[in-house]
């Protein structure tokens, strides 16, 4: 495994480390500040937008992951990574909604070396309750 | 206007044409050989998956597109688009589904220099008649 191989898998374990116990300030300092996260039906957002939602609505939620990385392709400063992933998100009330499906992300090594989320599609679907 | 990026527009192009007048033919020409397409709620699928959906269900088909690509990205053999895409999906019985979004997609270029479509994440949903 390439230096550069590594060092996407680490940002995406401190992602999903970051993630799973809320902690959106680390999570902030992955992301590329002209980040963009694409999801359906909704105007692709970035980074203010992010963090409003984590000060907002997200506010002390967990995120669960269980996130197979596919593929992780590399070309110059760029990696493009292919994840399946299922995600548990409980609220501070106590309620999960489950969601699953693929995202396909864009790392950019930044001139200081790391490598950091830089565009984002998620395609993950709601999970209905069995 | 570098040659690269008229190159990708010129691609982007002829893939829209194409599929204007239901040309899978013409398509396949723009897909590499390990092309992978990503939409919701289903497994990833291949060139060979895109052919077949053309000889059955989409046989026929035109696809009218309002296509606005609103960035395309470089590094090395990779480039990058984010486009605004709204479709009108014409079956040969008169029926017209639609529906718009985003997509992000990987061109790659070949050793001969070409061009293709190699990773594409449609996040496109269903406009609901009015």
């Amino acid at each position: 495994m390439t230096a550069d191989e590594q060092a996407i898998r680490a940002v995406i374990e401190r992602w999903l480390r970051a993630s799973a116990t809320g902690d959106a300030g680390t999570m902030l300092t992955l992301l590329a500040d002209d980040m963009i996260f694409i999801v359906p039906g909704q105007p692709p957002f970035g980074k203010r937008e992010f963090k409003a939602a984590w000060e907002g609505p997200m506010r002390g939620a967990k995120v669960e992951s269980d996130a197979h990385i596919e593929e992780l392709l590399f070309s110059g400063d760029f990696a493009i990574t292919r994840t399946r992933l299922a995600v548990g998100i409980t609220t501070p009330d106590g309620k999960t909604s489950r969601a699953s499906g693929y995202t396909m992300t864009l790392f950019r090594k930044q001139p200081d070396g790391r490598w950091l989320f830089a565009r984002d599609a998620n395609l993950l679907m709601p999970e209905t309750p069995a």
